[in-house]
C-alpha cells in the first residue's frame, strides 16, 4: 500500500498547483487506477423474491397511438416497459419508511448517501459450518482486532456467500439463510455509527419478527439487501458507490452497488481496460425473448 | 483552493500509515468534507414525458394471497408497485441500445460508469436570447480558455435553465428548448474522449431526425438526460456519482446523478449536516394518496 499512497501525494501535490481542479485530483491520480467491482444484481423477471410480492414483468414500450411495440426498424428506437410488483426486488436499499412510515421514504435520503468507506466482514467460515449463521458482535470483535476500529460514516457489507447461487429462484425460500444478528446491527449503529449495512441474502436474519430489519426501520435506520460480489472485495480500503433513482414516496430502492478498491486488487476492472465511450459493438443483437420475458442477445 | 489542498495533502498523509487504509483516507480526509448536491429529480406519475411513452402508475403491493394492499397496521410493512411505461423516464442514462441494438443495453456498461469529474457548461445567457439555443464548439473552447481543457473521461453536462419549471408536465411539449449541436457532442467525444455528456431537457436537440441522440447512440455513446440543479454546481472542481439499477436487457436507466463539491462551494450539504443514521422522524406520516397516485406526507 506505500507505493499507492506516494503516488496519492505526489497527484494531489501536482493537481494542487491548479486553483481550479478542486476534487478532480482525486479522480485523475487515484480513482482512475482503482478497481471498480460492481456489487449489483441484474434485476430480471426471474430472479428470487418472496412469493408474498411475486416477480416483476418486463415488455417493450408500446405506441400509444397503435398499440403495438415500437421497434427499431419502423421506429428508430427501442423502449421498456416494466411491471414491478414491489421495490423489494433485487439489489436494494431499504429506506425506514419500508416499515416506519414516520421516517424517510427512498426519495427523502440525504445526497451524502453518495460514496463511502467499504468495510467488508466475512461469516463465510461460520456459514460453511451451520448455513443459517448469524453475524455476531464478536465476528466484528474480530474484524477490529485485524483492522482497527470500524470507520465511522462507513458502509458495512457481510460476506456469507449466500449470493454464489444467484438466480436460482430457490434462494427466495431456502431457510436457514445466514443473517446479521440484532446484536450486531446494534454493535454497528450505536456503537460505531456507520451510514448502514448491507447483506447478501434478501432478509436481516431468520426471527420470526425479523427483529433485526423491524429494529433497523422503526429506529430510522436504511440497510442494503440482496448485495452481489462481496467474495471479490477486500475487507479493508475499498470505498462504495451508492445510487438508486428517486421515486417519490418510495419505500424501497433499486439501488446500484459499486466497490472501488486500491489498484493493486487482484479483483475488478479500470478505467480503460473495457471500452467505455464509445462501448464495444457486439456480436449478436438485443431482441425480445419471449420466452425469457426480456431482452437478449 | 489553496486551503483544501494542504488539507487534503495533510490527510492523505497521516492516513497513509495505516497499511490497511487503501482508499478510506480519500473519503476521511476529502469526501467527508465535501458538498453534496443531488443532480437527480424525483419520479411521480406526474413527470413530465413525452406523449409516445405516456405516464407512469404507482401502486401499494398487493398480497397475492388476498388481492389487498400491504398495510403498516396489519403486516407491520408496506412496499410499492410500478407500472412504468417507459424507461425514458425522469433523470436518465442512455444506453446505445436505447436506437441501436448491437451496442451495450442498461446491464451491460462496465463498472467503471460511477465516479468522474464533473464539467458544467453553462450556456444560460445564451438560452435567456433564444430558448432554442444548441451548445456549440466555440460555447466549450470559450469553457477551455477559462479552465484548461475538458479532462478526459469526464461527465460534462450542460446548464440550460430548462429544468427550473420541472416538472411542470408542460415542459414535455415546449419548443424550442435547449440543445446540444452535432458539433459539440463530435467535439466532445472525438476531441475530448468524454464518457458521456448531460443535459436537463428530455432530449438532446430539436432537429427532426434528433441528430445528435441519433449519432451518439449509433456509434455507442451514452448519455444523461433530464438532469437537474446544474445550477447549484461550478463550472470545474466537482466529482459526479453515477447510479442506476441494473435491468436486463434495458434500453434506458432511472438514473442517480450526485455532485461531489469542494468544502468552500456555497450550495450542498456536508456528510453530518443531515441526520444520516438514524434518519430524522418526520411530523407527518407518509400516506397513499389516491389523487396523487403516490404516497405524501
Amino acid at each position: 500500500m506505500r507505493r499507492v499512497c506516494a503516488f496519492v501525494l505526489l497527484g494531489l501535490a501536482m493537481g494542487c498547483r491548479q486553483q481550479t481542479a478542486g476534487l478532480w485530483p482525486l479522480y485523475e491520480q487515484t480513482l482512475k487506477h482503482a478497481k471498480y467491482i460492481d456489487l449489483t444484481h441484474t434485476i430480471t423477471p426471474a430472479i428470487p423474491v418472496w412469493h408474498g410480492f411475486g416477480p416483476a414483468s418486463f415488455g417493450p414500450t408500446l405506441n400509444p397511438a397503435t398499440g403495438k411495440p415500437y421497434s427499431y426498424e419502423q421506429d428508430g428506437f427501442n423502449a421498456t416497459a416494466y411491471r414491478l410488483s414491489t421495490d423489494q426486488y433485487g439489489t436494494q436499499l431499504d429506506p425506514p419508511a419500508h416499515w416506519a412510515p414516520e421516517f424517510p421514504g427512498i426519495d427523502e435520503l440525504p445526497p451524502t448517501f453518495a460514496v463511502r468507506p467499504l468495510v467488508v466482514v466475512s461469516i463465510t467460515d461460520s456459514v460453511a459450518q451451520h448455513a443459517g449463521y448469524h453475524l455476531q458482535v464478536a465476528d466484528l470483535a474480530a474484524w477490529e482486532g485485524r483492522h482497527g476500529r470500524i470507520p465511522e460514516g462507513a458502509v458495512v457489507m457481510v460476506r456469507s456467500g449466500w449470493s454464489k447461487d444467484w438466480p436460482n429462484p430457490e434462494l427466495a425460500t431456502r431457510t436457514p439463510f445466514p443473517g446479521v444478528a440484532l446484536d450486531a446491527l446494534k454493535f454497528l449503529h450505536l456503537q460505531r455509527h456507520i451510514l448502514f449495512h448491507g447483506h447478501e441474502p434478501l432478509d436481516t436474519d431468520t426471527t420470526a419478527a425479523l427483529e433485526g430489519e423491524s429494529w433497523l426501520m422503526h429506529n430510522g435506520y436504511t440497510q442494503a439487501e440482496g448485495v452481489a460480489n462481496l467474495d471479490q472485495v477486500p475487507e479493508t480500503g475499498c470505498l462504495v458507490t451508492i445510487g438508486y433513482p428517486k421515486f417519490g414516496g418510495g419505500v424501497g430502492g433499486y439501488a446500484r452497488y459499486v466497490a472501488i478498491c486500491p489498484p493493486e486488487w487482484s479483483h475488478g476492472v479500470t478505467v480503460g481496460e473495457l471500452p467505455e465511450a464509445p462501448l464495444a459493438r457486439l456480436a449478436r443483437p438485443l431482441h425480445w425473448d419471449s420466452a425469457a420475458g426480456m431482452r437478449v442477445r
